[in-house]
């Protein structure tokens, strides 16, 4: 019998306990394995737990117990988690994480280790939440070569963007409302500065083109700067504001991740994607396009990624996977600048009509003006903007438009 | 080197010997393993073709040969198909298809040779293009309870609709667009019958719930009968018209699988899904629901699906996927009528307004009433529907409205 370990009984790990048990007689037919949860680790007491005995405090009594084979990691944070985690996977554990800070941190160090040491680390819960994103990327689409990856890969501020389109709240009032339904953190920096959605697209990029793209080296807006003003001009447009990540391939083979709000057109399915739904659209030559949607987060979603990873891990058991695997690089020369990217860009001005530019459509909201370019590169817009504001214009936002 | 050979060298079977050397490096390097095609099966010769010395037109050359471990099966059909690909897995190759009709017609048979001889029978192509599908459901989802699955499986029906909806075309006309952009056959009884699609939805039903389900089990309405009036007062109630294969789980364990045509809300993001693109909604314990969207057809997305089976065949030589069995069975009482669906039911009626119904919300059409009823048995409906015949209103339509 195979023994099992949860790190961290809070949201995710409390729900990959309660789906274990639910489900446990289905999931271990599929496993071809029995198996049972020895281990909950947490720092907190849960004396009314009906799982009591299989809480520790202690990481050693899970990487001393030879026993346990594979962990399920879902404390969160790159700090403790990546400590337990490498212990783990030193020790030969498999390790199966929610984790997408520690992902996008430490992917390329844990999953050499995990090759190294013959063991798995497996992480298809750190993007898109239930979705099944990685697994489908690196196994189904295994012979495609992948061009571009767009998605909406962070459900809170897609409820926010959703409150301001369908119902014309502005940001303050839907964040808060969001903070109420408990979609956003009291300190909602990490979703609505779009840190967030940038750890799941460094993660499918490093997974996808084989070099790890850290955070840092990702050009990330989030949506704090998106008034209801710009959400009702891309309606006016045939377009859903949403904060898009995203990373395609250049023809030279360097890659452009960015985090981005983006104008989707309504003919695009992405712009459909509402609430706190998360959709992953992956472009390659085999397939043209495929979209993967689903709930981004919350207990039981989570929990289901989570599972399906240790169900895998109870399969393959000592046999590492090592298509999944990725380089570390020191050298970011392969990403390139997002002022490259090329699009058409939407722009909302006011203060003068005394402009002249080729080829837009205008808008014009009484106080404001609102166009959209023809395409051109970020560094070009910029320097329209740039231009604008000397002749007096005052360039209130600007954003591209999604064309895929 | 591991020998490969492609059985069939039709749109399917060329796009899979494209593919492959298209993208051969990333492919084997996904694989970790070296490959090579080393047959091509086909009746027809090709004597210009850059493969041909692969092409043979004997089976046994393959079935003979030791070397050849894996084979891609792109027939279609299952006569010579199913000869071909029995044999193969009864001498230990691992065999993966795109062929839908085989798979729904013998693939409980199939599946146990293949766990006999301890070699793979994978079918990813076989249901969505190149949708990831089968392996989601079996691997990534593994941890759920999968309680329904709702889908647009079938490419030509939808694009059929989607002129009819978007553009106002008749039936006629738009099939016959269809035939000629080459998306329906000269012969389109099964795909505007909805025979494709429960070929489809039996696949998924027979690998989600376990046990064989078979064609002639599943009740299956095409959409000839679909009318441009039905599909503008669809519109008025604030749905699309689909062809929808669905199965759900009853609670009683049974189960209850159906391709019908169906009035899609709107706010149900399948309603979205355009042209000749498939999408199947999975729901879940613990996902609630996740989607998947894609190219259901042609050349290289069915060969993007049948070569990531390919490449899971490289990996996994000699190791039986067990999870993906089902058993078969004679005893077909665990399918329910679709008469016990219950659902909402659009009516469209002429002749008389001498009915009475509860709870109606009534569009009159000039010489038509719609109405979308509450929610009730389709034998219910069907009641209501004699009742009506029989004083005097004609029933020129019904069908069931989707509701999750």
């Amino acid at each position: 019998m195979s023994k099992l370990a949860v790190l961290g009984y809070g949201v995710v790990g409390s729900g990959v306990v309660e789906l274990f048990y639910k489900n446990k007689e289905s999931i271990l037919k599929k496993a071809n394995k029995d198996a049972d949860i020895k281990y909950i680790l947490d720092i907190r007491d849960f004396p009314d737990s009906p799982y009591k005995e299989k809480f520790t405090k202690d990481i050693n009594d899970i990487l001393n117990d030879d026993e346990v084979t594979i962990v399920a990691e879902c404390m969160g944070g790159a700090t403790f988690a990546y400590d337990f985690v490498k212990s783990c996977l030193l020790k030969g554990k498999s390790v199966s994480t929610s984790n997408k800070e520690l992902v996008a941190a430490k992917g390329a160090e844990l999953l050499a280790i995990a090759k190294e040491k013959g063991c798995n680390f497996f992480f298809e819960a750190s993007v898109g939440g239930a979705i099944p994103i990685i697994r489908p990327l690196h196994k189904c689409l295994a012979a495609n070569d992948i061009t571009q990856i767009v998605g909406i890969l962070n459900g809170t501020t897609n409820f926010i963007l959703g409150k301001m389109i369908n119902e014309n709240m502005n940001f303050d009032d839907a964040l808060k409302m969001a903070q109420e339904l408990g979609y956003a953190e009291k300190d909602p920096t990490a979703d609505v500065e779009g840190h967030d959605a940038c750890r799941k697209i460094c993660i499918l990029s490093s997974l996808v083109f084989g070099k790890h793209v850290y955070p840092e080296n990702v050009y990330t807006k989030g949506i704090t700067k998106v008034s209801l003003e710009d959400v009702t001009l891309a309606g006016k447009f045939g377009a859903s504001v949403k904060l898009i990540a995203s990373v395609k391939k250049l023809s030279d083979g360097r890659i452009l991740p960015s985090v981005m709000p983006t104008l989707v057109p309504y003919d695009n399915l992405i712009s459909r994607v509402d609430d706190v739904f998360n959709a992953v659209m992956v472009f390659g030559d085999g397939i043209d396009r495929a979209m993967f949607y689903g709930r981004g987060a919350g207990m039981l979603p989570t929990a289901s990624a989570v599972l399906g990873d240790v169900i895998e891990q109870l399969k393959t058991e000592g046999k590492t996977d090592t298509a999944q695997t990725w380089q570390d690089s020191a050298d970011a020369s392969f990403i390139a600048d997002h002022k490259e990217n090329e699009c058409r860009m939407y722009f909302r001005v006011s203060g003068s009509e005394n402009f002249n530019i080729e080829n837009i459509e205008i808008i014009d909201n009484s106080s404001d003006i609102a166009f959209v370019t023809e395409k051109m590169t970020v560094a070009k817009a910029e320097e329209l903007a740039d231009s604008m504001e000397k002749s007096g214009v005052q360039v209130k936002a600007m954003m591209p438009v999604l064309e895929v």
